[in-house]
């Protein structure tokens, strides 16, 4: 019998992403999975790729659905966590896939975001130090946004060695359309995206705050970008360099042992095809010849390690189970 | 200590997908894996996907690298099976992703193939009636060709209960690239590729017999089509209706409890996006309303149950594994 | 001072075209475009692509909007085209891109459409034999349907030369997305189509009775396919052989001297990326060698041969223009 | 009777985009093309979308082939083309689409590329202040790259008013796969590419001096990314604001009346798929709100404005023709 899981907000890509990856898992059960307007249809209509609860009914979304779960995991539109949230018991166990318990800092989150602020969650990235005890000490968890996580795992260990400054970092950082969600919105139809790039929320993007949170960064300009790919980041990430130091060595000293986190053979740029799938990240870093600028690029699967699995992982922590427990290291490629 | 399992041409794109599948096998450890030019080279290198076996380096392709695994997968170019297949001893067994030992008529190879015909091994195709038995009791398997595999799952229980006509069957099939390899070519370049379909060897492709001996089509026209995706295909499969009866009951009845077979429901229609790195093949069926023939519609990941992973389904009949072990029911989607 | 042209129905894909087309037409002028949402929106703001009429406002869709032009062209909804155009004059020429005026048979509409059947226009294939006269005579003219035009350019001179069996034609054919529309739809997101292909309409496409009515077909199935590009069909089309005759050499001399009907060069086939941007059809075919029926590929540009390049051509007969102004033979690729 | 243009590296991508350009455009005549390895065929084998050079043949590259021309389009591998042009009378202009003659500094050619400086041609970038009055007193023109003048229209007008930093620019770019040319390599195969997004050259790449001398930048950062697209450039170039004048009015006053460089309505930013097939180039700025720093985003298509479009503008001013004829303002989209 294993732990029972329950997925709030199961139709979109993030829900999709985490039934697949407990179907996959050794030790997760799921308990229900609900969702809003597709409440009443089956898995099989709504997830077709995933078989293995083709059968299951989406319940509507509400604490009644979710509250005899061990652990919820809401994948819900930014906003709507904190409501239902409230609701679940605190022996129930959440992990938030949205941006409502992300943010310390209440002022940062009326600037980027609307409504009033829900509060402040552990931060669920455990690569960072000290994050992986707090994380497991935690029944409240706030997972991390996906660009976020693509950006802080390549710049926090730079700026926490005094390596790259935390002034003026430039991030230019290219999504799959996954991470634009699952409504049905002109701009994100095939036609419109297929053979085009398209830059949008320039100038003031909702994660630059929690990239400042969790980096150390300190001003910050990030530009995303529209890929025409379904799924993937490439953030590149750049900062002014403080010291002669080899960013890549001081990446791989910071990362040496994490089982997802993955700075490639020196010279060897990531590329976010061999990442999907898998909860892996997969790092690379250099110093520019003609700016002396730190460029890090990263490479993510938006859904995995850039959601899903990293709420798997954090579950994963949360439950006392192996870490990498149903999650996937390497990548499916081509 | 799991049983060792050996990769001839861990190169190529087949080769990369074995990788990935041992190294998520609970029951499998990988003893060696080989290359031609890229012998020396770390799979860290040749499939930076696969960081399970990022240190491995792959070994020359010969006899002696193979000879002391329990089992060895040839993912080798379509004719360089049965020189190495002989040299390795009896007690190894053999699962051949190639053409060489798939079909029973040495006319029909010397026709579509070049070279002579090396002979013929078990159908490695475990669906068909009674060859689940077969593959237990063999020790060298004949993997299924991609459009091959994709196509009989489609054709074979409606010819075999007399509600297809075997004459005529006409089939055009998509493709992704990954089925056409991976060697450098102009016209398998992205730039050629992405937003064009077209179609290549019309008239003659060299699936038609495989697909005919499993099948019992008695003529067929097959047209194979370059997709611009990196994997999966899509195969439609018409023949002339000799019954009323519904073609999707009498699939339906056929892969009635099949792990990697899915009928879908009635009036879904496979998209190979759902199938992405699963061993299912997903299905559908109708009767046409103007001509009155069969329509049947079935996608596979090409890469899995079209070549590795229906390989690695033979291994674990082999080797008296369960049959779904390390095999992915549930595709990758979005 | 040109020939003073109108476009209905300017915000979709198909109007998006004719204005680019009518923007680099050397005898054309815009004298109005017309939205139904969109209507009071910049062309700067719907078609970001056509700078040349970046400042023309969408003016409602209606009879006042259109009277005063010499052409009309109507890119409206299926069904819509009928009231609007029985409220232009008479002198007002009409192309109809749409459905309603297509077919003779008011059975067959109902049975592929929904309300009433319209009537029936002058069918605007140019290279039909004796259709370029016809058209040139009309004032009414209904447009050819795209995966129609791809089909019937492929089999009407193989029927006509009694070449091919008009029984049992089965066509599977392939498009891009942009066939389907810009309204938003889930199933059409960038996330559910790239890396995938998805049959639809199995069974029974309306398409079916245009492609019959003028190719001599007289039973077909069609499966139409959506697949991972913006634009482009491939059509492949198969026939019993009714002689020995080479099916290429009939369409070579059938097309001879045409400017956008290119049967390639023995032994190349048409890819849809040759054709972008272009009102050309590329051709080509062959004789099954297991089955004897002949095969022919045709590809196209969905939204210039198959929709507003076949509309221009149209267009510049009944206007006493040369055929090709404003239209390009040659695509654009990669 | 036109003006005779010869195309030398017919074969390539750039090559094909000229006999495209060359095909439609009013006053040019094709006198010649040549290749390497291809020459001896047929357009209709090399670039089967040139249907209206289909029966041309590739003739060898050399002088005479060239000699006889008015003005000869060099499209060939970096370094080759100063041996070629020294063989070319006086009396025919060239416009050389390669990087030789680009750089004023042989110290940066020898930094960034490989053999001697082989000389400074006029630079051929119109929309440069007074560079469209050299070009046309010039016989020889060096066109510009393809990063490079994407990058150059987004930031010379801003340094040059000083509103942007010259110092510590970054930008990143995203190119389609059509800029890596067509050679058959294994990490431009559609398999690797489609679905996924990788960097390249980073920390160094040879466009950097050539946009540094163009643009006015002193130390400039420059990542280039490979997109899973055609065509298409998407350069993000962000630079420390200087004053608070707003970035978008300084571009827009800079290119008011330019055909080919729009700055977009404010709001609304550049997607390269508006660009396909036209020589114009699409601008947006803005200040992030977080650094500060000025964000432009500059899209093209790699091929025209960032290749052959641009080499046909230069020989239009080279000629004294309209600068406009042959070159579309529209892209072509979706």
């Amino acid at each position: 019998m294993g732990i029972r899981v329950a997925v709030a907000g199961a139709s979109g890509y993030a829900g999709g992403e985490l039934l697949r990856l407990i179907a996959g898992h050794p030790h997760l059960e799921l308990a229900t999975a609900t969702g809003f307007a597709q409440a009443g249809s089956t898995i099989a209509t709504v997830h077709p790729h995933v078989r293995s609860f083709r059968d299951v009914v989406l319940a509507p979304t509400g604490p009644e659905a979710l509250a005899d779960a061990d652990l919820v995991f809401l994948a819900l539109p930014h906003g709507e966590s904190a409501a239902l949230a409230a609701q679940l018991p605190e022996s129930v166990k959440v992990v938030d896939i949205g941006a409502d318990f992300r943010l310390r800092s209440a002022a940062e989150w009326e600037q980027y975001y609307s409504g009033p602020h829900a509060g402040t969650w552990t931060y669920g990235l455990p690569e960072l130090p000290g994050q992986r005890e707090r994380i497991a000490a935690s029944t409240r968890v706030a997972n991390t946004g996906c660009y976020a996580v693509t950006t802080i795992l390549a710049l926090a260990p730079l700026i926490a060695a005094g390596v790259a400054d935390p002034e003026d970092v430039v991030v230019v950082a290219a999504s799959g359309t996954s991470g634009a969600g699952r409504s049905a919105k002109q701009h994100l139809l095939a036609s419109e995206v297929m053979g085009s790039m398209s830059p949008y929320k320039v100038g003031a993007h909702q994660h630059v705050p929690e990239i400042k949170q969790a980096s150390g960064a300190r001003t910050l300009s990030m530009t995303p970008i529209l890929a025409p790919m379904p799924r993937g980041i490439l953030a590149t990430v750049t900062a002014r360099a403080l010291t002669g130091a080899d960013p890549r060595e001081v990446l791989a000293a910071a990362y040496d042992g994490e089982p997802f986190v993955h700075v490639l053979p020196a010279g060897q740029w990531p590329q976010t095809g061999a990442t999907l799938g898998s909860n892996s990240a997969h790092l690379q870093a250099t110093v520019d010849v003609d700016s002396g600028r730190i460029v890090v690029v990263s490479a993510t699967d938006n859904l995995v390690k850039g959601a899903a699995g990293q709420a798997v992982q954090n579950a994963n922590i949360m439950l006392g189970l192996p870490e990498v427990a149903g999650l996937a290291v390497d990548g499916i490629a081509p």
